[in-house]
Order: C-alpha cells, then structure tokens, then sequence
C-alpha cells in the first residue's frame, strides 16, 4: 500500500464573494512537506487543577507528547475525559483570561438556580460526595471537550497567538486529557538509502 | 509500510504554571496499546426527533458502529448533518438535561425577533414549507457540529459522566448523523504467526 | 499492510429511548464506499477579511482542496490559525448571517469593558499595533478553531444547507485556514487489475 502525502503551493482558487461588500481574495500559501511510515500514538495527560474557572495551559505539554510521537506531518486531537472540564484554543495572556472567566461565569453563575442541584428531587448519577456543578455544565455545553490540529514537521500549526487550554468548570481535582496524535514519520525508514524527497 | 503505534507510560513532562496561583503538576496515565491492520469505516445512523430542544443520548449506537467497524485504536467523528441539530458531550442527568435546555432557549428564545425569519424580506433558500427557525440556527452557533473521540481497545475514551448527545433545535424530524471511525485492528492479520506484540 | 474499508447498510441498532416520552427510533442508511491508497494532503488558504463580524463561506475552496487531493474516502479538517478568526458550519442565508452577527455582538460587544483591553495594566503579548479586541477573544470562546468533515466519493458529506465559514471577529486582515484532507485514493492502484471493489 502507498501513502501519498500532498500540498499544493500557489494554486489559486479563485475569487470569493460570500457578499456583495466583499473583496475576499483567497491564495494557497505552501509549507513543505515530508513524509514516511504511518504512525499513531497516544498519551494520557493527567493535571491537578485548583479552582474554577481556571485556564491551565497545557501547549508545551501536547508539543511533548508530539515531539516523542515519531509523528512529522498529520494530526493532534486534545480531548478532555470530562463534562465539567473543556478544551479550548485562545491567546495566552493574564488579563484576557479574566474577561473569559468572567464571561463563562455570566454565561452560567455557580449561585443560580438549577435543576441538576435540586438534589431533593434527582435521583440519576447521584454520588455520595455529589457536589452542585449546573453551572459547570452548562458553560461546557458552549465550549468543547476537544480540539483538532494540524502537524507539520514535528510542529503543530497553531498561529502565533494560539495556545491550548484545559478549562476547569466546577472545582480543584484530577484531570485526564487523552492526546492522539496520527500521521507520517519524517523520513521513508531505510527502503532504499534516498531522502525524504525521493519517490514522491 | 509500517503501521507504528507507539504509547509512552509514566514519563514525565515537568512542571506546568499556567499562572502565579497554579499548583498544576502535570503526570502521564498509561493504558495499553495494540495494533494492526488500518481500518476504516462509516455508517449513517437516522433519528427521529420529537420536540426541541431534544437531547437524544446516541452513545450506545456509536459504541456499536465502533464495534462492528475491526477498528480497537484510533479515532471516532461523529457527525451531524444539520445546520439545527447539534453534537455536544455532557453528562446524561435529565434534571441537568433541562438546564441545559433552558440555557439554549435563553439564548435565542423562539419567540424572539430574527432577520432569518423575515419572509417578506428574504429571498434565499425559500422552501415551500419554510418555517421560522432562527432560533435553532443561532443556538447551533454555540454549539457544534461534530465531536471526535479517540478509541483503545474498540472502546470509546470517554469519562465515565460523557454522553454523546445528538441536539435537536428545530423541532421533530429525521436527522442523520455520520459516524466515521478509523484505526488500527486488534491484531496484525497472519504475517508470521506471532502475536499482536510482535514487531513493534 | 491492510487497508480495509467497511461501511454497514441497514443494520438495526434497537431502540433508543433517552426519555420516557421520546419516539426515537434509530436505522442506518447506507453509502457506497470504495478504497484504495491512503493519502493525506494539506492546503492553506489565505483570505483577506474586511470587516467583524464578517461570515466568509468558504466551501467552495475547501472541497476545491478535496477535489484535488486525490482522497476520495476519509475525512477533512478545517483549522484556523487564529484567536479571533473561527471556523462554524451553519446555512448560507445573508439574513440569518445579521441574526449570527447580532448574537456574537450581544455576548461581547466590541463597546464593553475587558481587561484585556487595559493597556495600562497589561504586560504580555503586547504589540506597538496592539488594538483593544477583548469582545473578539470572548465571541471565539463561545465559537470553534476547526470543524471535522467525513468525505465519501470525494466529497464533503455535508447536509443540504450546511456550509462552512471563516467568521471573522476582529477586523479586516490577512486569515489562514488550514484545510487536511486524509483517506483513501478511489481506485486500488494497479495491483491485479481488478475494480475498486476486489479484495474488500
């Protein structure tokens, strides 16, 4: 079986006008590729976070397992393991991060009412040590539990300003990020002595 | 080609302080791996809803097209096929599943006021039997369209609280979700008689 | 190595009932797959954004990415590598587009006050261009960096109104969207001479 691996540099599209006010004018921007034997591993993060809401930037780490992944070009999936903990992508800056604490905590405040609190009345997954966390819920429901990125020569294809979050919705505790990374190796591994380049 | 699935156990990535406050220590969890044969496979499930919201609870199904897909590691999209009906992970409560309604309608209320639903005004994607829905597509806004989830062992990855919801925004109708599964098989089919750990 | 493709048609997966009054019923509709070599292919495209919100439909380039990246079976992923640009599918309608913009507006108006937007009090990640865009970072939280797409016969399987859009929520400038195709070539490639369908 091949693999063929693929990027077409400057080919251009076309124009784009999604509205009559548009000038949109889309262009292909290339980066090398190389490419090898498929390969696909996995690591399991796991973080103790304290409070919530609380932004644990947790990029280097994904990079890690990355970097020891073997994988040159394809993809990371970050996914979070919890429904009271998220996985986002914004810019990593102190003040910023209270404006998005603080708009989650608008969004669904941890002293509002809600049903899955009434625990007078629910009687499905209730735990002994069950804690009131509707609010961490519902601000999960418009965040995401995981995030889809591209790699390319080891590198993940992140912008400038993207960093990768863990989001801690309701309290301190243990928590489980599953990182899958899926791709090609950088190099054919010894089919004929050539480059990376060679057969393509 | 070679197939390489690779799992690291227990190393360490170092300290994370995501912000002054933060005590995060960062640990890897090891599961097992097996590998094999790529797979891949697909199947269409179809609902039929019957109000909204609806949070239609699709995780079995998706665990048996896991099943009967041959793939043990890898990935899972789950897909849906609708511009107002969503995929979303929460936590299968159905007192929070009415939290988690109540926050969507609050949102965009039906009753509120949409350009999309201005027929004297609009000219675009008419049908003949359109109705008012702008609510459902600026509540699917927030939400998403697709979810992924890595697989070990033809198991989903999820928490032991994380549900696959199919969300339903509009109101009762057939909804199709595309679920897309691709990995590795069990076993490596009859190369040389050895086992699953043979050659990795 | 092996690649398998499989897709199941018309197997029942039993009743689902995710509340006492819900009528769901679950069936499979089946699609024809076919195989071959697996490639995996990447573009970036760049556009030039005018204006915030601004929803930039960008279907059209990223099944023109499709077309010609020779995967006829697998999935695409469409990434923005930015914090303040993001990635939804909804319907192309020009007046849901004012409904969708009026939503973001309302969660973080560009008006309001962030603390991201202090540059007196902020130190990090600062810029001699730096603009006050605190209301874009918090419209991304509640938005995507990417959406997962399944492809079958080089195509996206997208419902009939779904579209894919880079939503600009800052102010006009240079965007790019990575778009990562991955899956199999349509036809075996000259093994034994024999159709798509051998050997499945």
């Amino acid at each position: 079986m091949r693999v063929v691996i693929e990027h077409e540099v400057g080919k251009s599209l076309g124009n784009i006008t999604s509205d009559a006010s548009n000038s949109v004018v889309p262009d292909r921007v290339g980066l090398p590729l190389t490419g090898g034997a498929l390969r696909l591993a996995r690591s399991i993060l796991r973080y103790e976070t304290v409070r919530a809401p609380q932004f644990i930037d947790i990029t280097d780490d994904v990079e890690g397992v990355v970097a020891s992944s073997g994988v040159s070009d394809g993809w990371v999936t970050v996914f979070s393991r919890h429904t009271t903990a998220a996985i986002k992508i914004n810019e990593h800056e102190p003040e910023l991060l209270k404006d998005l604490s603080r708009l989650l905590v608008s969004v669904a405040p941890e002293g509002g009412t809600y049903f899955h609190n009434d625990f007078t009345v629910r009687s499905v997954n209730m735990n002994e040590d069950e804690c009131p966390n509707g609010h961490a819920h519902c601000q999960h429901l418009l965040l995401s539990a995981s995030e889809t990125i591209p790699l390319v020569d080891v590198r993940l294809m992140v912008g400038r300003w993207q960093r990768i979050f863990l989001i801690e919705l309701d309290h301190g505790r243990a928590r489980d990020v599953v990182v899958s990374v899926m791709g090609c190796e950088p190099d054919p591994p010894s089919e004929d002595g050539a480059g990376p380049q060679a057969g393509r």
